[in-house]
């Protein structure tokens, strides 16, 4: 049964390391993670014997479930916890008569699943965090190593004016970095138990609840959240959304490297890899695989996450749906964010420049993108106004006549009697106008380093 | 490999029959169809010899192929198509050496990839439209049931006029029936060939373009479409907005069942089922299993229509990202509409009416509710105004004072002056005022009969 | 009050005409032409007087209404027609009082606001409709003047082989043409009255419901469905979903041109129109404001369009939200999808095509992707899988000396035993390998021309 | 053309004062008021004339523009900016020739558009967090209130077991005051200039760029970012999410609240206001208009959302559709947010509990929702397998004899022996078996007391 859920499309936008958190198995031992630590939990309290908890324990091992049946009856009870306390207490009952009877004590469903998915979060964090760490320190090298590389800049996929290519590093990095203090500040809020019981009370644990809490929490290693939040998703619709923002600054990455990468731009590559992105009748193809799986993950994370918002609106007690719906959505976010990550890591890593490519596409229009340059300083001389006109002239000229913009300015007594020839070759040079762009390099690349030695201090 | 991206939770709201269409073996197997048919549509034109055809035929078996390879082979082309193509030549090599140059003649990955969709969307067409038909059947047969049962009308959540729980099946049945209208529109649109080859010419077949693809298209019993669509993906996001309106409608009669199945309403129940839905520790409670079911379907179905709306904004020839965002938002919209369909059908064929607690219901408001046909009546008498105020006096009276409303009025002479006890109590009975409850009843019905035999005439 | 929710981005992704057919006066108008048509309907059967017609007919102008009021109102009884009916009987009763008792006789706020939207969407699928025939036409005289113009086909934004630009209309036109077959199929199910009382029953109308309900939808020109569809959504969705798969294929065309106007590939260019797209200090900027505008519309419409999905689950016989999140998105949609058409037919009207160009860029390969074309050839002689290594071979040779594909074929003797120089420029000649694409561009067309004269015919 | 694209909805889900700053007006003065900022902070540098300044602010004034030309003209340039700009150049050139020459300088469109949302967006902050200020005083009122204030918890819609009327509402606290926080770190990260000049470099300021970025943002009270976002849009991605998850949480309350006020439950109602909600003709009936408006806002904002995340993919430097995408989706996210939670305030400040209603639901079953204190009780004796047995038998009687629990448990022998009457009437007391949820109630009311405690000593 399990085989005909499976999607060969698992790595298409998907990593192993990530799909594995979240496969069938990891799901299940997560969930039986949580089974066991309350059975510690609850018997350190006194509230189940101390004898039931190595049969529990013994007993909580994903490969002793039989998924296929579990995913079958799962349809019955409505969600994973019936069955697998179904499969688990007969295991244990097998086992331990006694020790059977004391499995999911004082615990609901929800408590388990959620929790469970709380461990995986956590994984899916830390995977995520060392992914965008890796992939900032790669952005980080290709920003200054292309400091100072000058490239076109374009507005509505039309060429503006000179930029570095180091900018557009750096604003890709200057992102990343927002997306990891959120990150840290989602951990805060996240990374917290749910352990309520079947109305959010723990009634049925009577006096011993807040420690049976105390103990499980500290089981697992998560934070003990002020009160149970059954039918409170701000938390998980906060993940999903950091997942779909993420993916956002990802697809961008990925759209301009796609752009960039187009037969007729040719300035940038992913890095060629054996079988990818290449066509034996058509060699001059260099396929952007690695951004086209970006982009299909930035295709799918906004419905999804819109998905988790929309089933915020819960009833009651416990959901009729809205709590279901994330069961698949946020697990797919996180592949995706995975995914996207991993791909433009290694788009990163090896990024093939083509600088002579960006040299050339600079002067595609015969140096009108630098018209603004000549006018400014001319207008020093002769008033903005005045330089305007005298520029835009001329530039109507240039494409009238099919000439350089400095072939028609240097032919002008109106132009040279303000600007030397050497003034306006320099004035026409790219290089010499990207305004901030170093500066901002560097203090994109200063707030990597700051992070990143702060990051190194707390370990 | 693929294990780990399978899901748990496949049946929750999913069937076995619409899991299997839609299975990595199934998908496989019918990419594989495409590519047998291909060879012998190729051959029939003499563009590839007769002699490879059985070769090629024999080696489309999708158990054959490595299907983890697969998935992990599909990252670095980009699609599923190049590592079948290179799995399926390597079979037919090792067959027949000659004939594993002919393999995927012509043909790009994207021919085989959407035509198997197709292939799949026919299946699917099939498998929801019989599970149309049943639900159809079943609802109609409850409609008919209880075409004259009085029920409270509820507006707001509020109570508000009576209706009869007929009028609540006829209005599913009704919208259900729009729904196969479409299914069947849908087809004529949907069920087409996609072959255009690697640019959407057919360049590489020459002469022999047209009658191949007749061929081809005759060997799959699809359509041939007015040019390829490689790019043009309306057909995919109609199919997509079909599933999600279906899902739509589902979860409307979901909500209603479920919010008729509290606890404090009591007046509809989900058939109850071995294990399903019930609690051991709370006998009274009856879990509406199979609506969150549906409800899990409606609160995902609309994002993932948005995910393939938003990928039909693709570029040029073959997209980047929004093309690769169906191939999993599609199957998932396809699972979740059988699976909703599969469980209104289930509910429908079993449904519990408590049809004493729909008559008590009826008395909550202790007549208030019918405060309007008492006016009515009156105004005929007295004039609608003063009818109204008279009325509106009563109920408040009534509210007030913890009485029936007819005892305020029968004790108000101002009232019995124009209607007798015996008229006063017929105005006052919820079945009287049911308006057009009863025709509208009928209308659906005969819609549903006359569609049914149509049908049948068509076979 | 009314001001402060304008918007002053009415007109970047919108017409003036699709604004005006849902602007508040135009809205309220709507809804006072069924208060209207409902007095004539009850007053043909004598539901209420004849005389109270002529009071209730002269009040139902919008520019009687105090539109602030109505607005601030709507807010305390939570729809439109509350406070609409309640200044409406103001209106009616200063004029005459008697008349005033019978404003509004047996309809329910739903049924006033449902059947002024579906008066709304009439008008919208005119505009549509006819924007539709304007932006074929255009479409469709580009595809037959470009039917043999060879342009570059590009796949994963990359060369791949020649198509015509004829072609690339073609599919554009093909697209679009399927749309208006299905605005015509929504016609036919969307343009029905809604009428059923406060619970859906019409009880107040007693036994003149039936006759009531025909003559108000042949007052409206709407048809009487099979019964009241309050909660059951699926014709809004429907046409919300017709808006969005519009705006998704106008997003595709939109995409092709932008990114055929970006400086370095400059095939296509946005009419030029005075004010419009251009830049005073980067003159050789054509930013393609039309496009953008579409592209806003294909980022905006899968959002709207799930709203309205996801508002399909209903409550019982009136909704809590569902209904309500329809009067923003589903008029949203359809300014977009009005200004997204009138965009394209504009762009597609006035497009200017960079013949010149289209062949240089095919030739940016130096031939290289003519050599599946060569290899055909060769395969004829020699077979094709030494065909296929000998232009492999010749293609990387070409792109490492920086050579052209046919110096190096042709200075080949393995190829030119078989193919002589004539031959081997002929298949180096885009032109001549764009396989069916003159064929497809004429099924396109004779569909068109087809339904044109079907449509005309029909008048 | 104003009035056209205006809604009458705009208080259906919308407050004034949240309306007022996205309003037209409102929307050119903040970009005017950067636009004066400009003008102040390069003047303060040198680097246009300090005598320009005076006529520049005293133009900055948006009852001086022309609005509906203005948005007229906007569809020519594409954006809000460009008519802007032309409008004021000319008002000051009116005032002061020289002046106009230095409206805008050095600063792009997008500069002017992004830094008047991030002050409209400061703004909305403010009226949010007031807004949440109040609306958390309200509910923790209630929460205190009604601490101990025993009713039935409910799951799957399905009467469970008791939990208090207080812990509800400290759930509804203790998410909103998460959003709280969110929203505190969400201004440390979104309050900041958009500075950058038409490629991102401020290149046209030359080496005053760094000077006037900082007098830029200290005019308007804005942090300065690492470097220019232009297309960088997880800030607003951000803000988008949290009002979407406030949005969330708020459609949670107003779905509880909803469904409490159900005619057959009857246990909350929202506050009555002078004509809200009520019916005149069903005097018994209060609608849930509030609830209706947050309900409505939870069903949109979740598209709204997706669309601001699907924008987030932009091209290069200035994007085409995504940035654009972002105008009306976020305005209409605030106001929908501030609608919300201006509803729920006013539910949570006037909230009708119905306390007898409370007592009287949880006896709806019985005593059988009570089954599990008193087996817990007995298992202590014989063991909790037989009491789970005897008093699952016990209930089951109940139900097929129409007793209550009390009854048969009190007539069992097997039950009386180890339980007296007494204990057994205490156990059967829903107010004795609430677990943690007077504890929880405190601690959310220790959260909500500490943060207004942090919030009042900031001041």
């Amino acid at each position: 049964m399990l085989d005909s859920s499976a999607r060969l499309t698992g790595l298409l936008c998907g990593t192993q390391p990530m799909n594995d958190i979240w496969a069938p198995r990891a799901t299940l031992q997560r969930m039986l993670d949580v089974e066991a630590a309350l059975a510690r939990a609850s018997a350190a309290h006194k509230v189940i014997p101390q004898s039931a908890v190595p049969a529990i324990e013994a007993a909580c091992q994903a490969d002793q479930l039989d998924a296929d049946a579990l995913a079958r009856d799962a349809a019955l009870g409505g969600n994973l916890a019936i069955p697998l306390v179904k499969q688990l207490t007969a295991l244990v009952k097998a086992a331990d008569a006694e020790a059977g009877k004391y499995v999911h004590w004082g615990a609901t469903s929800q408590d388990i699943i959620d929790t469970a998915t709380v461990l995986q979060l956590r994984d899916t964090f830390d995977l995520l965090d060392s992914g965008l760490q890796a992939t900032c320190d790669a952005i980080a090298k290709l920003a200054a190593t292309h400091r100072a590389t000058p490239m076109i800049g374009r507005t509505w996929l039309q060429q503006a004016l000179p930029i570095t290519l180091g900018l557009k590093f750096a604003q890709w990095l200057d992102a990343l970095l927002r997306h990891r203090d959120r990150l840290d500040a989602l951990r805060e809020r996240v990374l917290v138990l749910q352990f309520g019981g079947a109305a959010g009370t723990l009634a049925s644990l009577r006096e011993a609840a807040p420690q049976v809490t105390q103990s499980l929490a500290k089981e697992l290693g998560l934070a003990v959240p002020t009160l149970p939040w059954h039918t409170q998703r701000d938390r998980i619709a906060e993940t999903a959304s950091l997942f779909g923002m993420l993916i956002g600054t990802l697809g961008k990455i990925a759209r301009d490297v796609s752009l960039q990468m187009q037969t007729e731009i040719d300035e940038l590559a992913e890095p060629a890899a054996a079988g990818k992105g290449g066509s034996s009748t058509m060699p001059h193809k260099r396929n952007p695989v690695g951004c086209a799986a970006v982009l299909t993950a930035a295709t799918r994370a906004p419905g999804l996450v819109a998905t988790v918002f929309a089933g915020m609106v819960q009833e009651h007690e416990r959901a009729l749906g809205g709590w279901q719906a994330e069961w698949d959505a946020l697990p797919d976010l996180a592949r995706l964010a995975g995914g996207a990550l991993a791909n433009i890591e290694q788009i990163a890593s090896g990024l093939n420049v083509n600088v002579p490519r960006l040299a050339k596409n600079l002067d595609v229009t015969h140096g009108l993108i630098l018209g603004e340059a000549v006018m400014l300083a001319l207008g020093d001389a002769i008033g903005r106004l005045d330089a305007h006109h005298l520029v835009e002239r001329a530039s109507k000229a240039a494409i009238r006549d099919g000439k350089t913009l400095y072939d028609v300015l240097a032919a002008d007594a109106a132009v040279t009697e303000h600007l030397s020839i050497e003034r306006l070759k320099q004035l026409l040079d790219p290089a010499q106008y990207v305004g901030q762009a170093h500066a901002y390099v560097d203090a994109a690349l200063t707030l990597h380093t700051t992070r990143a030695q702060r990051a190194h201090s707390k370990e």
